[in-house]
């Protein structure tokens, strides 16, 4: 085994970190967040122009070809830069994660229109599998599509979709799952289709943002279709496949999130320990006390594990696409684990952090808070909850017949 | 031994369960949330006239001479009204607690100045004691008052003090620290002195409020005295005697913020359960989850063993006072251990509901998530750090030798 | 409400602490746990001579007549003085608790031959419910009973049952559940009876005690019957309601149980504050690190709360049985909290302490190593194991249309 | 980066893996813990012939030159084998760690006179550093050593020592602290050297076996120096420098103890997963339940995390030996990190199983309870207790100004 970097790869750290922090150093996060959604559009652009903005999409479509290995530092860099998530949230979870996923199964048409201006942050690719009957359950939906000649016309209603703001001010559009009634004798799951859906398509009518407890630079709506006509190019891949494009754009997405949560956790640690190294109390600072010290040592030991864990997962990713060596669903069963432990440890790390520091923590005078409510999304829900994660390695690890729910 | 409430204890909750549901439903705790500080003054006036503001002012002062039990029972029931913990971190925690206290210590002068329109909710009455050096080490304030005949001249700065703007806007004032120089040999402790002070006080200046996490409904903001002249009548007690005074304020303040944790976990439970028997996921009820439905049974558990702590406590509280029959410090070893554990678990109980909901719960549809991010204000600081009351019941438990830091 | 105890239970406290320092001081209680079982029969025969074993057995029956509460009194002072758990699982979970139950429901013969005896310590009682198929699903029992004239035929093996070694060195006999196939188009649970077997009837055949990790002075055995021929009277009840008197049993079992782990909890903590206050590491008393002093606070809160829970539901128990107060349903939801929480919290006090000492706390030197190994035996199964009492939280917040495995 | 093992790596799991089948399957290690100490002197001799024992010796002095990584490889297997921890205690922690380090610093009469037949495992080599005063603070110790002519003589007093039992019945010694007063006026841990003593020196005065609480098959004593005599070259390196080469001993020591957790973890996870898929509850094979499928996904993920760990640290320590290239503090963080979290890991892994089979779990029927009693050794102290590896990753964190008792 060998735990190097290569240079390329520090490289990529190093400018990463040198762009981070010229354009979007801390002040700015949290103006961010003070000023609320759409995220700035110079962001994307950014990171486009560095060729990382959906990095691993190949080389012959306009992408960069990054391993995910290498999109998971990116990932790092951004989340140590952006600890409210919105960031990490909208830049790499969402269009990096689904971007590559639909540039794999996209028509031509579709990655024209859609995957090369994203590509270069110009437009906003985004995922929209929610429904108001749950998140949970993916092959639940009720949302429809039916076949008109050579297009399909698409009907129902998504919730908790994120960056829908920004599609619209940017341009772009949804991965959209539907019931395409393809196998009605079938399970829900093998009816599931999935196309691309441009926000500015006639029928396509957004909700109100909501009033979410953090992440607060990236907007969260619903939207609804009413007889949205999109081309039959629009579709991805194969009818009544949509279910195993989505859980391959999740594992995606999944990954990306979990790495962007070593980034936060490390920038949390690093920031509170200059704190508390200054801080005095009872004439002493309070790093000495062992009841802070000890908290900050077991995070630090979590954190080494989770980047050793999501490190270890992409590497595996790769290995799975580029040499076929690890089958699917053992890479989702890593994925789950980092995707679950990532979030979790990201909330802890700035609950703590925000207890050194007491009342000034609870504040915006640091920006500890903005961590803690951020990065609660995606324990909460986003791209998975914490217990789907858990039944995602259960079945993995126990075989279907052991699924608690059947 | 006995746990039944008396006829009238059951009727005073009763009747506050009544005004709440009528005068701070659950969509007005979100609306004043969202429209942010001050507290709308119909809800401590309306707590006045029920005479259970203040409710431990004796009578002879013009307080209902209510014992800590039953001012408990009240500030439980604000608590299953207010989850996002505003109304009782400034009716009960603040006003209440702090109330009583300068009731006890002040001048006939202060009695009639402020505590007799507090008690109607027409004024409000604070407690300052953090300064920018820290709040945890409660005699290490810088702020100092001098003699100057028969008047005090106060200096120095005071952050994270709650209520500065609902203080402003309804007249009112502070218990503030300083140090009075008046053992100059001895420890800082002893040279601390306690006085009130009222905001519209000349050299009195309000800072910018904070912009918190959560409990927004409630102001909190530093302030400056730059000479700040108040008269002999406005120390409470004895000079060089503020330090106990302020310890006395503390334990009653705190005990009736973890009664209010104790109504605001109840709440949690009780609308959380009623989501989890609807909610469904993979075709049954989210509650026939083992995942889900262990969580609430352990926090059920430890809601009623807070409830028994507070319960115990607060009748403690009434035997020391009434009786002298416990120490003050075995009370407040008590108090601490109700503090702490009552906002860790009001905190993780909004927490675990939020995850019950997933995203739903993250945003402001449900209330859950403004319950996770108000009542962390009591975990981290407010009327005293976790890991304070730790050290208090350390202290306690192994005698002062063995406090860490000395 | 009131937190005294009354004079009574104040002498009965004390006079049981004398007797235990008496008799089974920690050094006994060491020696018992490297001897092995059976435990001595002067402990059993000296608490029936305080007429505290089974003391809530009515005094027409000849027995003390104590309430609950004041029984868990007395668990609690052994549980102090035995902190292995042994002297509690015998006299006060298994003889007091199944031994009431089993008067409750028993003949006069059973009552003469069994109950009178077992009274004053000269006979063991004990309960037989689980088997080689499991001990959580009670009603899954394989064993049966068949009418023969006036007598019943039984057949079957138990398993974990404890303390045959007792039952068969002091005289004494079983609980056992049985399927007397009743109501043959019924659930399980419905051809449930229980009857009392006595060790030394023809066809009891007993299998060699398990080596167990802890809680070594009681054995535990399994036991076959092989067409054991009891009279009619031996039944309990009547035909078909051993379900409902075997949860009866289990509740009054559980409570005192959970008693004895609040002893056990005081005593670990009680000397090992003493050890941490006098050890020194570094120059100090270790008790002054924070990373063990806030152990201890944490235990220490936690064993209060316990405690609390421990009397709310004794006095529940007293309420249900006097007064006819609280549903049985109710007072065994109380009842697997305290069950759950305090084995649990028994064996964390344990683990905790040991850490303290290090390597001396895992050897004979202390006594905590003891505690931490025999506590266990009560959260992995005896009595119910830690799922169990979940379950039964959980059926009563939810109801039973929630009951996970329907 | 990569995680895969070489194939020369995967060859030595595999054929250590058969080893370990054929002579230390399950049921001998459950005879070897009843039997209890010493233990058999076939395992060491066997892993001596395979080359593994003390592996990592370089080829020159008769080792086999393995590299940590390669040897932390080895102690996985047989932690997956010996789960009561006692092999890997015996063979790995003390013979390979303290072995290695002893022939580092050892003289060739040292080398020839106790590593080398330690090698092949014909005798013991131990390491003995705490005192009756403590083992924590590693340089408080009391024992003595004065030169007398070309001689050293040896005083005082070891307790809690691993192995004593085996050395004195295969033959071998120990690594032994002591003060030489060699800077009077310096700090303790420049006074302290370190020396080999053989057992079967003349005044070296064994104590009776401790009873421990697990890993019986090996046993702990203490013992006593009475003007112990050794010569010259049983001085290990330079006078006053044992402090440095006693915590190079540790770390070296330690990495094999939690690469043992590691597999012992996979094997409790591996049996236990068997388990709970055959077993039934009400119907079901129990791993259906979230209640205990959850908890066995987070022990796996754990588990994960932890042998990423291990293996990054094993890799720097290789790094830090074959190329300095990170620095001896730096690799110590990481291995205090290992040996903190592997016993931790261990202990709740095996108690967890344990909980998954109730009464059986507890008793010898199965082996968890074994691997429950066994593994906290390593959590209480052996090799360093939880809290001083917490100690040393805050060091190397903040600064040794902020080591909390300084």
């Amino acid at each position: 085994m060998d735990f190097t970097l290569t240079n390329e790869q520090e490289l990529i750290k190093e400018s990463l970190r040198e762009w981070c922090e010229r354009n979007i150093p801390m002040e700015r996060i949290r103006e961010m967040e003070t000023a609320g959604h759409p995220l700035p559009d110079d962001i994307p652009k950014g990171l486009g122009e560095l060729g990382v903005l959906m990095g691993t999409v190949p080389e012959e479509d306009g992408g960069s070809g990054l391993d995910w290995f290498t999109q998971a530092l990116v990932a790092e860099e951004i989340g140590y830069a952006d600890i409210s998530a919105a960031t990490v949230a909208a830049c790499m979870a969402v269009m990096t994660g689904w971007g590559y996923t639909i540039n794999k199964y996209a028509s031509d048409k579709v990655k024209k229109e859609a995957v090369v201006p994203a590509l270069k942050g110009q437009k906003f690719i985004g995922i929209a599998a929610t429904e108001p009957g749950g998140g949970s359950d993916v092959s639940s939906h009720k949302s429809t599509a039916k076949k008109d000649g050579d297009h399909w016309i698409l009907n129902g209603e998504k919730t908790f979709i994120s960056g829908v703001e920004e599609a619209r001010k940017w341009g772009g559009g949804y991965w959209v799952n539907v019931n395409t009634n393809n196998a009605p004798d079938g399970p829900p799951h093998k009816n599931m289709s999935a196309f691309y859906v441009p926000v500015d398509a006639e029928g396509f009518e957004p909700d109100e943002p909501y009033r979410d407890a953090g992440r607060l630079a990236l907007s969260t709506s619903g939207f609804r279709m009413e007889n949205v006509r999109v081309p039959e190019e629009n579709l991805f891949g194969e009818v009544g496949r949509g279910f195993y494009y989505t859980m391959e754009g999740f594992d995606n997405a999944r990954i990306l999130i979990a790495a962007g949560n070593v980034g936060t956790v490390q920038r949390i640690l690093d920031d509170g320990m200059e704190y508390i190294k200054e801080r005095e109390a009872f004439g002493r600072p309070i790093a000495k006390f062992e009841g802070i010290q000890f908290e900050l040592v077991e995070l630090y030991r979590e954190l080494e594990e989770l980047r050793l864990l999501v490190y270890k997962t992409a590497w595996m990713q790769d290995q799975r696409y580029q040499n076929n060596k690890f089958k699917p669903t053992e890479v989702a069963k890593w994925i789950s684990m980092c995707k679950w432990k990532g979030a979790e440890l990201a909330v802890k790390a700035a609950d703590r952090a925000m207890h050194w520091l007491g009342a000034a923590g609870y504040s915006d005078e640091y920006p500890f808070e903005m961590a803690w409510r951020g990065n609660m999304s995606y324990s909460v829900g986003a791209e998975g909850a914490k217990n789907i994660q858990k039944l995602v390695v259960g079945r993995e690890l126990l075989g279907k017949e052991y699924i608690p729910y059947k």
